[in-house]
């Protein structure tokens, strides 16, 4: 009835509030997920979380806490993150219901992680870099800021409401293998290299292209076999480079 | 663009913990809803209220306080009442999201109360059958009972959502130029000219991998200005293997 729901983790970084853990803990456990990676957390585990948790207690005993993102996404294939600001950076943005779509599409098979941030800061612009989508959830303007628990409760809702819907539809879904995150950081850091050794980033301000370009390979959903082609090509222009 | 929110309001029955009268007040001003009803409620006005609305005070502050449902429904046009159980009773039954269309639909003209039960118990059944509708929030068989603020947001998710106009996939892309098929075959072109220059095509069978270089690129739906920027590279690789 939910195929995919078990291949969606929810990663929250830097969260300050232990209640908040419990509370989106308790909001997966109702919608069905169960896998929470608990990024950067300082005050876990708590009372509080326990108590907000309601008796998804499970969820919070396997908890997957590590010490930066690129450790929680490491092995997945697609990676949402969430954010009550409309930034410069446009990244491709989407309403949850659109996010849970594209996202069950592929924890058919693959892992996928939807990223929420702080509290009071949400996800830096770096990590947000690290994502292939942006969610926002649509709210008033100048009272845009959900609380940490309410934007996961509203975010698995959607994942649950797409789960029963598309059964069907994923089944018979045609699959490729996707690249997952470590391969694309790796395939950005060889892409950085070749274009510092044949003097096309600017030295002043490098980030600045390499932001785009991210932006750009983050939308293809590249597949593993195309991923290998683009870093053959970047070996081969290395090697031109050293023999010219 | 919100039209007909004002006019809806969120009934809590005998909310037995403030801080969930709070998280309420939040979710709800975060998608353009103030008008909030507490029905038989012994802990507000109250400090964990005031913290988890997080801003919110003034719908705190504006909440109308009745004894009994009648008090809190009796100018209403529609009234949907919430519930985690699936009982016998034979109101009509809805999704959050079907629930949100039907209130929608009256609210443009008319009052709308959206009835929350108590924490543990939920609605009675004599408060249920003064309710047209009955929602349910789809959750997991077992783990059914939602927070009651986690639950306000869902309802109050899906009423934003149903009351803006458009789409709410907001497309930063639209506002952003992209490429034009000449220009993207341009692009293809110099790629294989450098693929060539570089020894990197398959001389046996070129067209193998340009189909499936022109596969990636072309789902990408790529700007103009990073068009621009991949031709830069191009040329730049170029230039080092002339000079090489």
């Amino acid at each position: 009835m939910t195929i995919g729901l078990e291949n969606i983790r929810i990663v929250l970084v830097g969260t300050t509030h232990p209640g908040n853990i419990g509370a989106a803990a308790r909001a997966m456990k109702n919608m069905g997920l169960n896998k929470l990676y608990l990024v950067d957390t300082k005050v876990f585990p708590h009372a509080d979380a326990t108590v907000r948790a309601a008796g998804a207690d499970d969820i919070l005993e396997h908890a997957v806490v590590v010490d930066n993102l690129d450790a929680a996404i490491k092995d997945c294939s697609l990676v949402c993150g969430t954010s009550a600001r409309l930034r410069t950076l446009p990244l491709e943005l989407v309403s949850p219901k659109k996010c849970a779509e594209i996202v069950l599409d592929v924890a058919v098979k693959d892992a996928v992680a939807i990223v929420f941030g702080r509290e009071k800061t949400g996800l830096t612009n770096d990590e947000l870099l690290k994502c292939q989508y942006h969610v926002n959830i649509p709210t008033v303007e100048g009272f845009s800021s959900l609380n940490l628990a309410a934007a996961v409760q509203v975010l698995v809702y959607e994942l649950r409401a797409a789960s029963l819907m598309s059964d069907t539809d994923i089944k018979t879904r045609k699959y490729t293998k996707l690249a997952k995150a470590d391969e694309m950081e790796l395939f950005f850091e060889h892409l950085e290299k070749v274009l510092i050794e044949i003097d096309f980033l600017d030295a002043k301000n490098p980030r600045h292209l390499m932001r785009r370009l991210r932006r750009l390979f983050n939308r293809i959903h590249i597949e593993t076999t195309e991923l290998n082609i683009l870093r053959g090509i970047l070996t081969t222009v290395q090697k031109h480079k050293q023999h010219g």
